[in-house]
């Protein structure tokens, strides 16, 4: 097979599809949504059956266990990609909302239009369920969709475009209105990212590397974040019962997600009061801690049973450690947090503990990352929990999506001119 | 001096100012604004001169008359780029906006806030008031700008740089905030496409070759458009009142603008009605017809006096003429024409003429272009005219800003959580 050929029909197919989505009703899409739902549904045995082939050759292969983990799919998983399909389908479907339409004073009126981007390229890793979700959300929001998982998972990503495309049918939509790449030729994703006649935009998920390349190679816009390098910061008039709790499900809750808080900032005039109750909570969770100098002699001298302390190195404050590891620096004030974080952060997150108003505005302003927040959890950056009903990624970019990435983010903005035959002076 | 060296010193001292101007008060902005164009209204000796320089060279080195043209610059250009000025601090600032802040089962209120991009990379032809419009644009939304103007213009731009940051000093704002490239090389021009530490999107304008260049070659985010063929649709219930007066305007009010009609569809319907009538004010005009056979047949049987009629070919519908020439095509109905528009057009401005409601929304959903009109001249499509107060360009991209882009082009929305102590569950 020519893979170039091959994506490029893909492409092709997926341009014609994506005309007809674009003007598609709500109805027909919800009815395509719960039509997959109901074929996974139906299939459970055949998808099971595929999942445990690729399971199998993945074994042979030596596959780690993490990974081999979330390949697998069971009964429950199956269920879950059903409902999640339903789930979309409930959502409001942001395709053809009209804003801010406004009489000039030509006579013309202008608006705004929210319409699909076209053709979405997803580059994931060896996770069925990805699939399901993937697809969902691009027919929700009007695009066609060409899904390029791991190879690792490939029959069972084959089994459910089955169930995808049969959905589709049901609803009299386009079949490669979602498309599958069925080879497992790396040139693929090559030509995937480099077809800006087929693709509007490329969303990657996956490791650091392979987002990466693909960033750098592709030459279409690319949805994407690298990195989820966290703060909290602990401010002088931060809540004495806001701290630990915040820090703890910021940092502890979830040790390998991308809101994971990874660096600790700890202002001087509480850091004597602060850093010893937090490093308390952080030892009796082994959680290793990497402070600066300051830190340190605070901690030393506090003298926590089992704290595992560390000095950090300047390395230290870009990590994402993905792990029971936090990076603690004590800062001199609003000022200093805001410039570290703007110099070391990777765009995710970052949230302030504070009572102080002033401070909590500026902090909200002035740090330059997806999402800020005062006095929550940096665990909260997430689709689901902002409301956007799922999402297909996080954006650390700063053109067009910031943050979680839903049906929202996956359409943009035309404008429109209602007239009456005015012309142009 | 070493090209490289000398552009990343002037992206780190981008991406310092825009520190400093995202947080920069509405009121310094507007400050800096207005001492602008009070210093360009001071210097206009020196900008003359220096603008006599750059003609001077630029007649020596044999430009062609058309950018000399649009090089020289004369009192009342002076007083136009300190008019634009002080009619961008007139305008509103899109910086710190919030919106849809929802409360979330969590607890936590979610919500978005509208922040600059950055800092903002401007590549320009040879025209001196795009150094102040761009540097205005950029200073009121919070940018930090990076200018490299046609190196024609290099003295003129040099002159106007020191009214901008003169400008900014009164007002307490950093000088780099707004920095001209100050070489010729076009070496600069590679180095300050690839630089994504320091700058966050490009905006070229100019020439089709050299966006084209850009765009391949960037490793930032470019805001562009390169063609504008944009479309004319007389529908079957077009309003005989309204169609002449808008294809006149569409087509003829200027040649070289990018928002002039270059293609006319009109439904087989209508075709003997209206396409006589249109040729006649096309033939007074002297614009050439190209049609397809069905137009050219009807026209040519129509007898009108002085119309220059030629057979159209393929390339024809995809042509951006900038000149007294216009494409003609019959078509059996909406459905070829919005087929024909979306295959053909690049995407920047159609318009429909017609009474019937079903097909002009029909029209505004399924076109995929950038701006889409209803009984309204192409021509409409700008900035001004939309109500944006000014405009850095035009954007066919369909991520992040389409159409004429402004202020809020400028600016993306990161997310903002105002919680009470929330952790995750």
């Amino acid at each position: 097979m020519d893979i170039q050929e091959y994506m490029q029909t893909l492409g092709r197919q997926a341009r014609a599809a994506s005309r007809q989505l674009a003007s598609a009703s709500t109805a027909a899409k919800n009815a395509a949504l719960c039509a997959m739902a109901a074929s996974i549904r139906d299939r459970r045995e055949e998808l099971l059956a595929a999942n445990a082939r690729d399971v199998e050759e993945a074994r042979a292969a030596g596959l780690e266990p993490a990974m081999i983990d979330r390949l697998t799919l069971n009964a429950k998983g199956i269920e879950a990609m059903a409902q999640g399909l339903e789930q979309v389908a409930a959502l409001p479907d942001p395709v053809g909302e009209i804003t801010d339409v406004k009489r000039r004073p030509s006579g013309i009126q202008v608006g705004k239009m929210r319409v699909p981007l076209g053709v979405i390229g997803i580059i994931y890793e060896a996770r069925p369920n990805v699939t399901a979700d993937a697809a969902a959300l691009c027919l929700k929001s009007g695009n066609a969709a060409i899904l390029r998982g791991g190879k690792e998972a490939l029959h069972c990503n084959q089994a459910i475009a089955a169930c995808v495309r049969a959905g589709l049918a049901a609803a009299g939509l386009p079949e490669s209105a979602v498309q599958v790449v069925e080879t497992t030729d790396r040139a693929a994703v090559g030509q995937l990212i480099t077809m800006p006649e087929f693709v509007d935009v490329i969303v990657p998920r996956g490791g650091k590397g392979l987002i990466e390349r693909i960033s750098r190679e592709a030459r279409v816009p690319v949805i994407k974040h690298l990195d989820g390098n966290c703060h909290v910061y602990v401010e002088t008039e931060a809540d004495p019962a806001k701290v630990v709790p915040i820090v703890e499900n910021a940092k502890t809750q979830r040790y390998g997600t991308c809101n994971t808080a990874e660096s600790l900032l700890v202002d001087r005039a509480v850091a004597a009061r602060f850093l010893p109750e937090i490093a308390r909570m952080l030892a009796t969770k082994e959680v290793e801690m990497r402070g600066c100098n300051e830190s340190l002699a605070i901690l030393r001298e506090a003298a926590i049973p089992g704290a595992r302390l560390v000095a950090a190195t300047e390395q230290d404050w870009s990590e994402e450690y993905l792990a029971p590891i936090i990076a603690i620096k004590v800062v001199s004030g609003i000022d200093e947090a805001i410039a570290h974080i703007n110099t070391y952060s990777s765009g995710h997150t970052e949230a302030i503990i504070t009572e102080n108003y002033t401070r909590a505005m500026r902090f909200l302003r002035e740090v330059d990352s997806a999402s800020v927040m005062v006095n929550a959890s940096t665990r909260f950056a997430d689709g689901f929990e902002y409301g956007l009903g799922a999402e297909i990624g996080i954006s650390t970019d700063k053109i067009h999506a910031r943050g979680p990435v839903g049906l929202e983010g996956l359409t943009s903005q035309k404008w429109i001119v209602f007239g009456n035959g005015e012309t142009r002076r």
